[in-house]
């Protein structure tokens, strides 16, 4: 895609919403296999915002999904074209909070969540593509384009319906005034350290010993100092598992571990509780995400492991709800799980609010190429630390985007190019669009073969 | 739909899954109109299991939506037609629990939730007409196939996963044998009494004083002691409403209101203790349905006025954590937004388990005529009382559906016909599919001409 200095014309819109229903054959590597997620085939039901400005920009944003059902999350996706083309481009791009009230507050839709599930991230996907293109238009990266943002403006583009208890405009309002305090030295930091992470890459169900310890390894010698191990599908496996990464890694290196949401609490605290010899940093998804009583409960009994949760946690509600509880030692936000950058924007000052550490989640297909913005930002010019902090970091997938995330020593590095790092590229959509790709349709025809 | 007695081949499959996309025109009308739902067109995405069996039974069974993205609900349940075609009735209609377990189980669609929104309505939709084939195969109601059934059997088809920390099985298993005491005295008061039922009918936001006067009055003569207003919109005609209410029903009639979600807790708190001089029975969906803290905070700043919900609650974990919590004087179950008949036998023995009374929400299309069921069943084979315990009943819709509620003196009457009444009359598919059936045709062919 080639981007031109933004000059949009005052009275360009929206001309066309493009969806798409990309999957990528993951399974056939056991790449993201969990105790609840035995062979997910990564996807994305993804959408392309287009104008008549004349300038080549779009939004692009996505919800990802593991597979099946991707066509409904596209579905979903369709059923919002009516809700944006027309729009003023230059009124979407002043106010992307305002595209997502219009769109959670469509009271027929709203009747299929409310706020979660389905609906909510196909509202995500586009409301991201908004922030894609009010970024691209400003020609700043989307962590850059927040950071520059005053306070009062950032402020506005936040629905504080049910979390306005926990959370009032004026409190929001004076953490980010106080997150300006140093914003240009941290900037600068950002810039030459990037962003630190953590790596799920050894860690995955399907691998075996040899593969666990070559690949955790190497990830201590790529320069990350904490890694994350997949649990909950065999409670003698894991501690195998966990005793041989810790053999692997040496005390030093923070090893995370994640159930998945395989376990029910009581079940959840005996099985942390077993591997705690190990020194497990925290235990994830112990439990549902629905369950801010459970992870309660959890938390005060398997101290001092950690717990965090928040990859499928539907909204800021349920967020409020965790720090208001003590629920969480660890926030996991996810940046196509809800509502968009502004429903992020909200559980970050949550997080800020409460002083929860903020860990997002990522992988999955271009989960770190949107989350790392968000982290960025919140560094730069919110909570102002990246003590205790670790963007989720997973190695693959990534050559399908035009601006893939970069890892210098176990970090972030901090994005250049305008935008949201959401767009896909169009021989990636080409190849993996199911079922008419060039990839799927080969794989049909190779299937009929087979069996003929 | 001719039916004939039950001798199914052993070996009988399900052999179609057919779809159906409802609407009805109800926004035209005002009917069901509230302080976040202005213009419903309540809608049906609307499933069939067909077999090979030969007996000419079906299972029925729908999601309800208010408009909008019913297209969504279908594409949803067009994903599960794979789980389910070739499947032996036998097997299914056997233990309809395990047909829950493996759509919640599997791991590509639960990513789509887990277990909320769009596609967990769908699995209920499929789940629930599962269970109305079982029903009609044993040539019984529901209910009284529910109240038949043994109480390990019951239990054997409550998926306990996330719920175990506040019922266990054999809690379960004594709530639901202690039940059985008395069972056939009140199956006898049920058949000759009716479950007590109220009505919504009167309190829509859109109607006008002398309507709701009307109408108050005609429900009190029709038998009803319980009525429900809409509130939320705007506080001073609330309290108009509220008291032209309670004039035309005078003292001894409940009065119950529904802010459908409008407020944040504070304000829920302030709107609610304005009410109050009219005596408000309880205050339904004070909040956000994910809220169950801010529901606890409700509820212990309103008292005495009751705080109900359940509506829009996602499934039993939620439900669980408004029980454990103490937020809810009265749980508002559904019989299809959550997984199925099983989820919500889950649910029902959660409330007994806490000894809250259960109070159906229904209206829409085809809820009153699902929700009863399960109502019925609770007070026969497991709560054993109706006291405090009401069914919400609206008066649309019903003609469209083979078996409707009948209300005699404001009690639901037990339903004789075999199944869950569920099935909808053929005549009223083919006049409300949407866009194809003849209404919706001769609909926009109307509009057509209008704008030519």
């Amino acid at each position: 895609m080639s981007v031109t200095p933004h000059k949009p014309s005052a009275g360009s819109r929206i001309t066309a919403v493009d969806t798409y229903d990309i999957r990528f054959p993951t399974s056939r590597e056991l790449d993201g296999s969990d105790a609840m997620n035995p062979d997910p085939d990564y996807s994305a039901a993804y959408a392309v915002l287009r104008t008549d400005a004349g300038d080549g920009l779009e939004g692009h944003g996505f919800a990802f999904t593991i597979g099946r059902g991707n066509e409904i999350q596209v579905a979903a996706l369709d059923a919002l074209r009516p809700h944006l083309i027309g729009r003023r481009v230059d009124d979407m791009c002043a106010d992307p909070g305002s595209v997502s009230r219009d769109l959670v507050g469509d009271s027929q839709l709203r009747w299929l969540g409310p706020e979660k599930g389905v609906m909510h991230m196909a509202i995500g996907a586009v409301v991201n593509a908004t922030w894609d293109l009010a970024a691209k238009r400003d020609g700043k990266p989307l962590w850059r384009f927040l950071a520059d943002a005053g306070p009062e403006w950032l402020v506005s583009q936040v629905d504080f319906r049910y979390i306005e208890d926990a959370l009032a405009p004026d409190q929001a309002l004076a953490l980010l005034r106080r997150g300006r305090d140093g914003a240009g030295r941290r900037e600068a930091a950002l810039r030459e350290h990037g962003y630190p992470g953590y790596t799920t890459s050894p860690g995955w169900l399907g691998y075996s010993d040899d593969k666990l310890t070559r690949l955790a390894k190497e990830a201590v010698a790529d320069g990350f100092t904490q890694i994350k191990l997949k649990v909950g599908a065999d409670l003698q496996d894991d501690i195998r598992r966990m005793r041989t990464a810790r053999e692997a890694v040496g005390p030093d290196i923070r090893i995370a571990v994640d159930a998945n949401q395989r376990w029910g609490v009581r079940e959840a605290v005996a099985w942390t509780n077993a591997l705690a010899p190990f020194d497990p940093y925290w235990i994830e998804e112990p439990t549902s995400p629905d369950d801010v009583l459970g992870h309660a409960a959890i938390r005060r009994a398997v101290h001092p492991v950690k717990v965090a949760t928040g990859e499928h946690v539907q909204n800021r509600i349920v967020f409020k709800q965790l720090l208001q509880s003590g629920a969480v030692d660890v926030l996991q936000m996810d940046a196509a799980r809800v509502g968009g950058v502004n429903e992020n924007l909200a559980i970050l000052l949550l997080a800020a609010r409460y002083g929860v550490p903020v860990c997002p989640h990522a992988g999955g297909v271009g989960l770190c190429e949107l989350v790392q913005h968000l982290s960025m930002f919140d560094y730069v010019a919110l909570s102002g630390t990246t003590e205790h902090r670790v963007i989720e970091y997973v190695d693959h997938l990534h050559e399908h985007f035009e601006d893939p995330v970069r890892m210098v020593g176990g970090h972030y590095a901090a994005p250049h190019a305008p935008g949201f790092s959401a767009t896909m590229r169009p021989k990636s959509i080409a190849t993996y669009r199911y079922p008419d790709g060039t990839f799927w349709a080969a794989d049909a025809a190779a299937t009929r073969e087979a069996t003929a």
